[in-house]
C-alpha cells in the first residue's frame, strides 16, 4: 500500500518536477494536486498549459487530475497523508503549518522554516538524526501526527555532502566558498536573458547569508527541544550567478581543526555513505559522492546528470595554500537541489516510521 | 618625434590589438610589423585575411605594411627603438632576450620572463619603482640600452589594482580568490565552443599557480640586484572558465595584518593614484578604480569597458566572517589585461627615461 | 539655435536610449522627460536607479533632470517642439495624437500609427518623400503645427535598406526571409534567461505579420490623401529569436520582376545613398550600406556596430536556386532599429522643414 | 545469435555515440573497434582519455577492449560481419570500398559516397526502396557480401522526414529553407567559442550545396543500375550556425505540384509510418513526427532529446504567402542526424536480409 501525496505549490517549476519524479514512485502515489484559489476547479493540464516547463510530456493521466485550492485544507486531509511545500516563503508561512496541525506531514523546499528551532533542515546524507526533534516539533505545537521538515537553499548541497564526512573526521573550522549558480535556480522567469548573456552577476539575493548559517545548524546538535547550531566554524560565500542552465558549482577553500593529510581524502569520499544509502532509500544513489580525476572537472553540463541528478560530483582536490584543503563541487540545483532532495527527505520520514 | 616602434607576432589577437591602438598613438609610431617566417613577405592584410579578430576594420595604410620575419632583427634595430611582444612563451624566450640584446626595448605579454628575478612584472599602479631593477638587467646581461619588462598574468589585473592601496597601508597577509574568467583570454581557438556554452570550466592550466606567485613579486622589494618577492602572504586561487566573452572577474576575501575599518577603504580607492596617473600617462585613465555602489556590480558585460577598458571596476564591498574583507573586481582581459596593459607599460618607460 | 525636445517614456530601454544619444546632438536640445505618472516629480536618476540599462554611466546633469507626467502636456508645449516616443503600443494610442494635436511633431517608435493611412513609416534612406502625407495629416486632423511620423518594426530595418535600390531597379515580387532576432528586442525583462540560453525560439508574436505588411507600406506611393500600400508583391517571414544580444540578422531569397545580373548588384549597394546621405544628416552614415566578402559575414557580434551601429552589413550574395538572388544582412536592433533610428527620422524633418 | 558490429572512427565524438548506442543493442554486438595506426594497440579507455565527449561515463568492459588501426583489415573481417564508419570524408574515401570488398557492410556517417549513383542515401522512413540498388552496387562493383550505404547531411534529417509524406501525396515543387544548427554539429573542437558566443555565423561550409542535391537523391527512383534524381525541383537553403549546443532547427517555406489544404497536413504526419515503423526496428520511435501544437515550438533545448533523439519535432505549421505552406521542424543533430540514424540504417539492413 503505497502512501496517497499531496503536492503545494504543483503547478510551478518545482511543483511540476516533484509531479513528474512521484509517477510511479514506490512509497507514494500522487493523490492531491493544489495551487492557488485562481487555479482550483482546472484539470491540471488546463493549469499549465504554456506553462509546462519540463522537457517530458505531461502524461495524459496526469493532466486530467483535478488541481485544488491550497485553502482546500479538507480534501488534503482526506486525500493524502504527506505533502511536499513547493510554494515560496510567504505562501509557505501561512500554510505549512496549518497543514502539519491537521495531520499531515510537510516536506518543504521553502526557507520559511529553516531557522526554526524545532524544524530539521534535512540532508538525510548528513543529519538524519535531527528527526529526533519532530517528538519536540509535535509536543510543543500540539501536533498529533502533523510534521515538517525542510531542505536547505538549493546551493549548499554541492559542498556539504562532501564536507560531511570530513567534518565528522576533522572539524570544519574555516570555510571560504565561492559558487557559480545556474539560472533554473531563479525560477521560470526569475532572470531576464538579457542580465545573463555574455554576463556573471555577482550577486544572488539572500543567498550568501543562507549559506553562511544553513550548515551551522545542519552541523548542530539537538540538545534540548532545540536543535542547536554548531559554533566556532566561519563561513564566507561569495554567490555568483552565471549563464549556465542546470548545476550549481562551488569552489572551496577549508580549514580543518584536525589537519587532514590529502591522501585520506580520497578514500573518505568514497566509503561515505548516509543514512540514505543504509536506508537504501529508492531515490538515494549508491554512492552519494563521485570523485573525477580529470584535471577539469566537475562541469556543469557534463556533470550535472550523474547518479539521475542525485550525484554531487567533487574534483580538483589539493592543497589550498592558505588553509588545508581545496576542491570544487557540483550538484543539480532543481534534482538534488530541489524536488529530488525533497523526496529523500520524505523516504528517510518513511523508512524512520514517521510517516506510514 | 614619435619613438618608432614594432609588434612581434603581430597577427595573433593580441599582436592586433596592439597594433589597432598605436594608430595614432601620442609616443608611438608603427615601424615593424614581424610574425613568423611563414608570413614574411606578405603584407599585413594578406597575413591576416580570414584571421582578423577585431571589430574594427582594418584600416588600409595599415594592411599595406610589409610584414618581416620575426627573424629579420636587422630590420628590426634599424626601424625601431621598443618592441611589443604578443607571443607565446616558447618563442619569446627565443626571441626577447635577442631583441633586447641588440639594443632594443622589450615591452612584453609573454610568462617567460615573468620569474627572471631581473625584469619586473609591472603594473604602473603599482610598481613603477622596479623600473630601477633594469639598471642591473643591464649590466648583468651586458645589455647597453635594451631592456625587457613583462606585465602579469591578465587575471591579476582585476584585483592587484584594488588591493594595491591597502596592502600599502594595512599588508595582505591572505586572499582567497576566486576567478571567472572570459573566453577570449584563451586566445582566438584556445577554447572550442563545445566546451563551455552552458557549462563552467574549473580549470585553467597553469593559471592558479601564476595568481599565487606572480603577486609576490609585484608586491616584492628590489635588493641588490634581484627583485626579491614579498613574503609572509598566502594566496589560494580557483580560477574557472565561465561563458562570458570579455571581462575577468574575481571573488576576494582578504586578512591583512592590520585590520582596517571597512568605511575607510571606499575613499582609498576612490583617491588612489599610481605612477599612471601622476605622469598622466596617454593610456592611463583617471582614476583606476571605480567603486559602484550597486548590490550586483561589477558585471563583466556592463563593465569591462569602463574607462575604455583600462579601469577596474570593483563593487560588494563587505565585511568577511572568515578574514577581514570581500569584495568583487572585473576588468577587460583583453585591453588591461593585454595590449592596453603593454602600452601602459610602454608609456610608463617612455616618461621615466628608459626608452627615448 | 536648437530645437528644444523630449522624451515620452524616458525612464525604458529605449527612452535611456534616445536621452543619451541626444547629449550634444548638433540639431536638438534635451528639454524635457516624461514617464508615467508614477514617476513624476523625481529626478531622472531616482527613477532609473536600478533600471539604468546602458553600459554608460548617466551624466549627473542628465540624471538631474526633473521627470514630468506624460499627461504634463502643458509643460511639454512650453518646453519643446518634438518628442521622441518611446512608449508602447497601448499609451502611443492615448497620447501621440495628443502631443501632436497640441503642435508637437512626434516621432515614435510604437507600432500603434504604422498601419494609419496618413501616417509615413519612415526610413529616410527609402522613403522621405512620404513626408509628403504630413500636408494631408495636418489637414485632415485638423494640426497646426503638430505631426506623427514612425519608424517601421526593428527587424525591417536590416533588409529594406539593402533591398531599397534593388527594389527601385529591379521590382521587388517575391521574398522569403528568415530573422534571428537579437534578446535585446524583447525589452529588458521581455525574455527570461531560462527560455532562451542554449535554444532559439521559432515565434515572436506579431512579429511576421509586421514582416509581412510594413514593407510594402514604406514601399507605397501617396495618392490623394493616403499612402497606399505597394502591390503584387508576396512576403513571406520566418522569425525566430536566437541567444544574441544585439544585433537581427536575416536571411532573405528574392524574386524580381526584372532579373538583374548578379554582377550588377554590388556596385548598386556601394554606390547607393537615400536622402539621410545627400541631406547630410548627423547620424546618417556616409554609406548606409556596407558588403563584406569574406564568406562567413555578416555576424551580430562583429558587424552590429558598424557605422556606429547606423549602417547596414550585407554578405553572401549569392544566385538563389529558387527566386533570384539571395543574401544575408545585420542591423543593430537598439541602435538603427529604435532610438538611432528615430533620431534619423526627427533629423530629417528638420532637414525638409517639417519641424523648425 | 548477435550480429558482430565494429566501428571505424571509435575515438572521435560520433564514434563515441555509435559504441554507446550499441552497447545491449538487440541485433548487435560489438567486437572491433578501430581508429587511426596512431591509437592501435591501446585499450579503448587509454586512446580516449581525456577525449571522451560524452555526458555518460564510459562503462569498464568497453574500455578494456583493444583499439586496432583502421588499416588492421583482417581483424576486422575476422571479427564482425557489418561496420559504422565514423570517419571523416577523405578518410571514407580509403577505407570504405576496402572494407566492403572483403565483404563487410559499411554503414556510412561520410559525405564521400553521397553521390555515388550505386549508393542509397537512406533515410528508412523515406526511402527503404533504394536498398534495391545493392544489388547492382555488388555487381557493378564484384563484391560478393559487403555494401556501402550512407546517411544523408545531419541537417536534412529535420525536414525531409515531415516532408516525406507531403512530398508522396502534392510533390514538393520549390523549397526555401534556412537552418539553425547547433554547434556540436562542427564536432568537438570544430568551432572556437569566441566565433559563436553571442553570435550567429550564417555559413557552413559546403552545408548549403549538400542541403540542395541530398533530399533530390533520396526523392529518386532507381533505374537501370543508377538511383536517378528526382527533378523539377528547385531548393534553396540559408545554413546558419547558432550559439545551441544539440539540436538543428529548419525554417521551410514549401510550394507543391498539388497545392494541399493546410486542414490536410497535420492528420498526413500524425499518421505517417515509414519502414522503419513498419518493420518495428529496435531504434525507431513509434510515430516519427511529432507535431507540437503550442505557437512558439520546436525549442531545441526542449525538443530536441524528444523520442531520445529519434523523432522530429515540428510546429508553426502556416499558410504561406509566397508558396503553400510553412512550418518549423527540428531533429537532434547527433543523435538521428549521426549515430542514431545510422544504427537505424543498420537495423533496416538487416531487417530487410541484407545482413545476417
Amino acid at each position: 500500500m503505497k502512501i496517497p501525496v499531496g503536492i503545494l505549490g504543483a503547478t510551478g517549476m518545482v511543483g511540476q518536477q516533484y509531479l513528474f519524479k512521484l509517477i510511479n514512485h514506490p512509497y507514494f502515489e500522487l493523490s492531491f494536486l493544489a495551487a492557488s484559489s485562481a487555479s482550483s476547479g482546472k484539470t491540471y493540464a488546463e493549469a499549465v498549459k504554456g506553462r509546462w516547463y519540463l522537457e517530458e510530456t505531461l502524461p495524459e493521466e496526469i493532466g486530467n487530475l483535478p488541481l485544488h485550492s491550497i485553502d482546500d485544507l479538507a480534501t488534503a486531509k482526506e486525500r493524502c497523508r504527506l505533502v511536499f511545500s513547493a510554494v515560496d516563503s510567504a505562501v509557505a508561512k501561512n500554510y505549512e503549518e496549518r497543514y502539519a496541525e491537521m495531520g499531515l506531514a510537510v516536506v518543504s523546499n521553502a526557507s520559511y522554516h529553516r531557522q526554526s528551532v524545532d524544524v530539521p533542515i534535512l540532508i538525510p546524507e548528513i543529519n538524519a538524526d535531527h528527526l529526533a526533534i519532530i517528538a519536540n516539533q509535535r509536543k510543543n505545537r500540539g501536533w498529533k501526527k502533523g510534521l515538517i521538515v525542510v531542505k536547505p537553499n538549493c546551493s549548499l548541497q554541492s559542498y556539504m555532502i562532501p564536507l560531511a564526512p570530513l567534518h565528522q573526521q576533522f572539524q570544519v573550522k574555516r570555510l571560504v566558498v565561492t559558487t557559480l549558480q545556474a539560472i533554473s535556480g531563479a525560477g521560470v522567469s526569475g532572470l531576464s536573458s538579457l542580465s545573463i548573456l555574455d554576463n556573471v552577476i555577482p550577486y544572488i539575493a539572500q543567498e550568501e547569508r543562507k549559506s553562511e548559517i544553513e550548515p551551522l545548524k545542519i552541523w548542530g546538535k539537538i540538545e534540548g527541544d532545540q536543535i542547536i547550531p554548531a559554533s566556532d566554524i566561519a563561513i564566507a560565500a561569495h554567490c555568483n550567478r552565471v549563464p549556465v542552465v542546470d548545476g550549481h558549482m562551488a569552489c572551496l577553500s577549508v580549514a580543518f581543526s584536525i589537519k587532514p593529510k590529502i591522501e585520506e581524502i580520497l578514500p573518505i569520499w568514497e566509503h561515505f555513505e548516509g543514512a540514505a544509502q543504509q536506508l537504501q532509500l529508492p531515490s538515494a544513489p549508491k554512492k552519494p559522492i563521485l570523485y573525477r580525476e580529470e584535471s577539469d572537472r566537475p562541469q556543469p553540463r557534463l556533470d550535472r546528470l550523474t547518479g539521475k541528478g542525485m550525484v554531487v560530483t567533487v574534483g580538483r582536490l589539493r592543497e589550498c595554500p592558505v588553509f588545508d584543503l581545496r576542491f570544487t563541487a557540483l550538484s543539480h540545483n532543481t534534482i538534488r537541489g530541489a524536488a529530488g532532495g525533497g523526496i529523500l527527505n520524505a523516504e528517510l520520514l518513511v523508512a524512520k516510521g514517521w510517516v506510514s
